[in-house]
């Protein structure tokens, strides 16, 4: 089952692809020194008069609807259709989907207009995307929708059928499905969910991952949760026990500090 | 006069409430990050499609004018009436009133419009909002409105009768009124004022005692105060001398380990 | 050569100079803290509303172009016209320019309304802007327009004597030019580049300086970059190994303890 995850980092490093965000404000600066950290490059971008110019010009493209507004949602479906066209990845993060109506429609106009390459959620963001009941609590997934990893397996797979893209389920253990291939991934740690954006980061390095590597979306997929989950590991080791703060400084220590050997070494990662 | 504050934080830490902010771009993770680590859940989400929604979902609204627009103003507009419709606590913090008509406008529209719960500022901007003379640096209170506490005692009672509302100056000391009650608060550290956000966040951490304690408004302020009053001398304690990195660091460290016993045993507070 | 830098510090440090900032939403908590940090008091205020305002209450403006979206040019140019009309200096940071041809033309229109006191860019950015050809990598200066030590002062020198302002040119060495005058600085750590804003950082650090001391742009231009690259190297020394999360809490740290003794004796600065 362990592939060599550590090679997809070696590549992410050596070939540091540029990577489009149209994101949230909450988060983008983590999201962007996450980029820096793994290695690749972050340009954030959300006017419509560049949206598509700054895709064409970058490895991969992350979509995350955290703070929504009218003139981002044109510039995402700009840039969604022109990185479509120049056939590089779309990483598309559903932030707070279920926690409105304008956020449910955004998020099926999103998946009409554009051919993502990787889905990733919580459970209730996925849940409601596969058109089943979920109860939400903002952008965070309700408790009653964590339980049930089985549930979460099934939720993925068949999600990632219907749409034809790799679908990944985030959360104390993560499900990643795309075609035949799936996983389930026991590397985290729950403090990681005391601090906001680590959500944000883990669509962040995917689409890092999937620059440095746009054949192989489901491997670059499972890498980049690993080194997130990981570094949430070794970041609680470090700091854990100091608070928020310094885990959050210690999360992206260790994401820049990750190897190769330690991503491929540490893993937990079985079928699904 | 010590009550059990710490209650508060238990139930804070024990129900999770989720708070809609609707708040600037430059503090905004902070105060995300705040939220959590006092135990509350946060949502940012400023579009007026959706912000009387996301209110709805939620345990109380803080509305900071850090960095003002036309756009995120009839959001706040819209989700301050969608607050007092579904009767949970408003927070608003009337970031550098003063320091521009189009910000003493916006403040005074969302008073007449709104029923506020608590207003926070700093005494330069509870000066203004009272119609008193007032100098602002920018969003920082002035060197001369900050020198005279009896001056901030008076100015609080006052506006807080007018207003019919909890009314909270913070600086150097802290004064809360509301009705009847009034206490100054000596927890704190100057250091706090030499990073970015420490005033909003403790408008966040208003919000998040609110939120848990809705019909307990005057004593779920002076607990947000406490703690992050209290957080700034642990942090203080711990790093200060580092600098100011270590020292925002150490204050989100020390906002997630408070717990009650430290908040109830710490605080330096009597009746104004 | 090494003047008395540590003067100009100083005078930051009394001043509290007040710097308006219009710029990016990915940094902005970066250049408020560095702001702070360095003894100056940031404000954000980009509606144009207010723009105009809140530059006349202001020592300097900075204009930074990282997230551009038209709301906000019209902001920017607003706010530039006001700031000349009060003779406060404007640093201009075209964040990006050559990666899009909105950016392009932003930069063009914001040079030819508003007079800028400070041009400060990566080689690639400063390259386009004089009209070279040049090659970008997002935000971030390419690694062939990095090789040419030479060729960065002739590009500076030539700039600055066609735009009548001071040229920095932030990277490796640093290269500064007004008039007659131009140096070379050594200070710095390549881990800078490692994490977001340092850039963004290294701008507003300057619209410090030349609000405290509008009548020395050039001394007060380098004197910022002095005490970013100085930081960098002490906060290299303290937290380099640890990762880039951890030297990036001790850049700030370094920020707000350099005092004027460190500021000049380690300068590494030489006439180009």
């Amino acid at each position: 089952m362990k592939k060599d995850y550590g090679n997809l980092l070696e590549s992410v490093r050596s070939k540091k692809p540029l990577i489009h965000h149209i994101t949230n404000y909450v988060t983008v600066n983590d999201c962007a020194n996450i980029t820096l950290a793994i290695g690749a490059s972050p340009v954030m971008a959300d006017d419509l008069n560049e949206s598509a110019d700054i895709t064409g010009i970058s490895s991969a493209l992350v979509l995350n609807m955290g703070t929504l507004n009218e003139r981002t949602i044109k510039s995402m479906l700009i840039a969604g259709k022109a990185a479509n066209k120049a056939r590089i990845p779309v990483v598309f993060d559903p932030v707070g989907v279920g926690a409105s109506s304008f956020r449910n429609q955004t998020a099926s106009q999103i998946l009409e207009d554009v051919k993502v390459s990787v889905l990733r959620g919580n459970i209730s963001e996925i849940r409601r995307i596969a058109g089943m009941q979920s109860t939400t609590k903002g952008v965070d997934a309700s408790h009653e929708d964590m339980l049930n990893t089985d549930d979460a397996i099934t939720v993925t797979k068949t999600l990632s059928s219907k749409l034809g893209c790799v679908v990944a389920v985030t959360g104390a253990i993560d499900v990643v499905s795309y075609g035949e291939k799936a996983v389930c991934i026991e590397n985290g740690n729950p403090m990681m969910s005391n601090i906001t954006g680590t959500g944000c980061m883990c669509s962040s390095l995917i689409g890092s991952f999937c620059g440095a590597a746009p054949d192989l979306l489901f491997d670059a997929t499972v890498s980049a949760l690993l080194a997130m989950g990981i570094a949430g590991e070794i970041a609680f080791e470090k700091a854990g026990e100091k608070g928020n703060g310094s885990f959050r400084v210690a999360l992206h220590d260790a994401v820049s500090s990750m190897d190769a050997k330690t991503l491929t070494g540490r893993a937990k990662l079985y079928e699904a």
